[in-house]
């Protein structure tokens, strides 16, 4: 007997190296695993199932992975952009008067967010990544996350641009250990929903020594070292001004350049450095929203593909992109390629719905449990309704148009359902495990505490912006 | 006595050079005119009205002008992008089995697909205009559009790629004399809600006599000359064949780069032409994602606004874009123009903001009437619900960042009112005068209609990727 049958449905597969499309067929879950994948009626005439669901005009395709988010800092959304050196000048004045609870409650509205936009799995990554598991415990979503591991002391906010930041190794032993408690609680937890990875900050903020001890632990763990790696001109001068090199050639003297590298952004590496990371094997996360609107950079990611690096797409944070959604960066991401390579034909619809599923999923170390729709897998998908005016009409026969319209056209609202491991955390477009009014007006009243709290002065760019009714 | 009043919601009015944000306002229509916008409860004590819609944890702001947009061919969504050629290869072969009755269902999906994301005004452009426009009159959308004219015989499917098209007087009359027809039937409708242009297809699809003929008609009839110009090197490369002159000196030469030129796309457009044209006083309308996955090219906007030129934009078409929608060009436009100038303080949100309002009515000749939430001005205008997980947190002191919010993070999907002309023409999101899913059920079956009358072959781009599982 089937948990549940998603009967007369299109089906995405993303088996094979397409789409793997089923015009008309069925899915069958038990438990956490996807049993039957079939595209005709007949091989499910004897399939009983606790649950079913009339796919008639809908279309069954894998949870999206949103490969590289910063929950935790979601109260700020809206706050830092539009600007040059964007975490100094618009990010840290208030990032430094967020508290646990701000935190907690713009990390919850950030992952109903992505959640109601298609997004089953979430590389979230922060430095109370302890707390933020709670959210994804309750929600529902399948989390994959580190905790942010740095050398920088707390107090940020008077540094000059471009001035070097102290590294202070008690500091980073802390966080450290911080991380390792988090394994120690979290990693496997609810039959492997919640896994861990280790996550330095970036070279410049970690000092060789944690950063070879953080390459130790990684393999005794066999997890992922999850680092923003070259992700700004800011990097970049750190890195020339503590140890004369740039990032990459840092961490390959390091020996960090391997198979557990999941780096992020690669916002100012060359194409050589790209080539060599994707020759190391390391995986690379690309965040075209964010990096466009923070830095106003394509990041190097047609390079990294042609040297048949592991790709994955994220969201980074609401502060600077500044929304969670998939549909937007797949979107995204194959403009603002084609436009970099003055190609129409480069970065595809195929391919972009590939990066946020199997593709993804393999960079992020999980490629042999989720990403695509086969008997084996763990369950998580999305059904998305069809029969919404942005993705009408489908045609099936003799053409078919249902994937570019899902990449190029999509808002994300279409989404219906979302299954995570076998059970329903969404359904008719609202959440089962959690309030989202409540949480929507939790995260209100933090931000606006916040705001007071943080008190903007005149230097503020935000504060300048207003008093230009910009804002 | 009013006939609507929207009482304690946020206005951004749009009103003077930024965005006029009211953190807590009312604003009041009678008729079809706005007579109030009030920032304090006080003002409207004595107000009565007849509706009063309650906008706490609202947001009220001019509808959005989407400048141009080919609603007729969205039949054909999905079926061309991802290719070079987008026109030859990918487009025509579908569009020449269109029907009018698949038009005109198209059409229908097309606007509520706009009015939903809070499009108020269509910039609507194609052959058969005159049965479209019944589609805005229905749905109750303002509407600004033109008659397709070119004097392209029927037959254009046999042309290869680089071949000089013919062109056909007598083609050329018929279709002005439908576009003089459409002025007779439709210009001034309703109060003015729909108006006509002029709309030459391009340069190199029209002759000099007939551009000639065009302009003393603009002239005669006091309106704008809607028109592609250099929208490709496709243009480009029959224009310099053709004329041996590139497309804007060539209109420079004819007297036509002036007040009256609504240009779109320039996409093949150097700096010194787009200042040209912006000196002369031209408009231009800027489509972002369509240029983007048709071309892989970011439109010369900068330079044009730079110049004081007045922009506009338009989400072009369904079958290479995909999709229309005002909130995704707004931040497509922001983010390509960032990356172009490797500069993220450029195309901030309150600029683009202003694109799709009071400047984008400003360069189709509507900027005395829409645009901003003034009293005097006719009521089109929208209501966002702020209670949405990706417009979560609204701060609104000491600092802001609804505006952003709006441009960067909304999908579009938060839009629950429609006003146009004083009439609620959305509401809950639901379209009032049309039945959304009979328009979609009939677009589907023309669809798949439409896809086996064309009989895609071998040689079809779509076939050929449907073949490796890419569709």
């Amino acid at each position: 007997m089937l948990d549940l049958l998603i009967k007369n449905t299109a089906i995405i597969t993303m088996a094979g190296s397409g789409v793997g499309l089923i015009p008309r067929g069925n899915i069958g879950i038990r438990g956490n695993l996807i049993e039957v994948v079939s595209d005709a009626d007949h091989h499910m005439a004897n399939q009983q199932a606790h649950r079913v669901i009339d796919g008639t005009n809908k279309v069954v395709l894998p949870g999206l992975i949103d490969a590289h988010i910063h929950t935790g800092i979601a109260l700020l959304r809206g706050l830092a952009q539009d600007t040059d050196h964007w975490m100094q000048k618009a990010l840290w004045p208030f990032a430094e008067a967020l508290t646990p609870e701000g935190e907690m409650a713009g990390s919850l509205v950030n992952i109903i967010e992505g959640v109601k936009a298609g997004t089953t799995t979430f590389g979230d990554y922060d430095s109370s990544m302890a707390n933020l598991l709670h959210n994804h415990d309750q929600v529902g979503t399948r989390a994959r996350v580190a905790e942010t591991i740095n050398e920088l002391p707390d107090e940020m906010k008077d540094l000059e641009v471009g001035e070097l930041y102290p590294l202070d190794a008690a500091e980073g032993q802390s966080k450290l250990q911080s991380a390792l408690d988090l394994f120690k609680q979290w990693h496997g937890h609810d039959n492997g929903r919640i896994t861990c990875m280790f996550g330095p900050q970036g070279p410049d903020m970690v000092s060789k020594e944690l950063l070879l001890e953080i390459k130790e632990l990684a393999t005794k763990y066999d997890t992922q070292i999850h680092m923003h790696v070259a992700q700004g001109d800011r990097e970049i001068d750190q890195m020339t001004k503590r140890y004369g090199q740039r990032s990459i050639s840092w961490l390959e003297e390091l020996g960090l350049l391997d198979t557990r590298l999941l780096a992020v952004h690669l916002t100012e590496a060359t194409d050589e450095e790209t080539r060599l990371l994707a020759q190391r094997g390391s995986a690379m996360i690309l965040c075209s929203g964010s990096i466009g609107i923070i830095d106003g950079i394509i990041p190097p990611a047609a390079q990294f593909l042609a040297a048949g690096g592991k790709l994955a797409l994220g969201s980074d944070q609401a502060p600077g992109n500044n929304c969670s959604n998939m549909f937007n960066e797949m979107k995204f991401t194959a403009i603002l390629n084609k436009c970099k390579a003055v190609d129409p034909r480069v970065f595809p619809a195929w391919k972009m719905l590939r990066l946020a599923t199997i593709e993804g999923a393999r960079a992020i170390g999980l490629g042999d449990q989720i990403g695509s729709l086969e008997p084996g897998k763990k369950a998580d998908m999305i059904i998305v309704n069809l029969d919404s005016p942005a993705l009408c009409p489908t045609i099936m026969a003799p053409v078919r148009n249902i994937v570019p319209n899902l990449v190029y056209s999509a808002s994300g609202s279409e989404v219906e359902t979302s299954i995570v491991d076998g059970r329903i955390i969404m359904e008719s477009h609202k959440l089962i495990n959690v309030d989202e009014k409540q949480a929507m007006a939790s995260a209100r009243e933090a931000a606006q505490t916040l705001a007071y709290r943080a008190r903007p002065g005149k230097n503020n760019i935000a504060i300048q912006m207003m008093e230009k009714e910009q804002l």
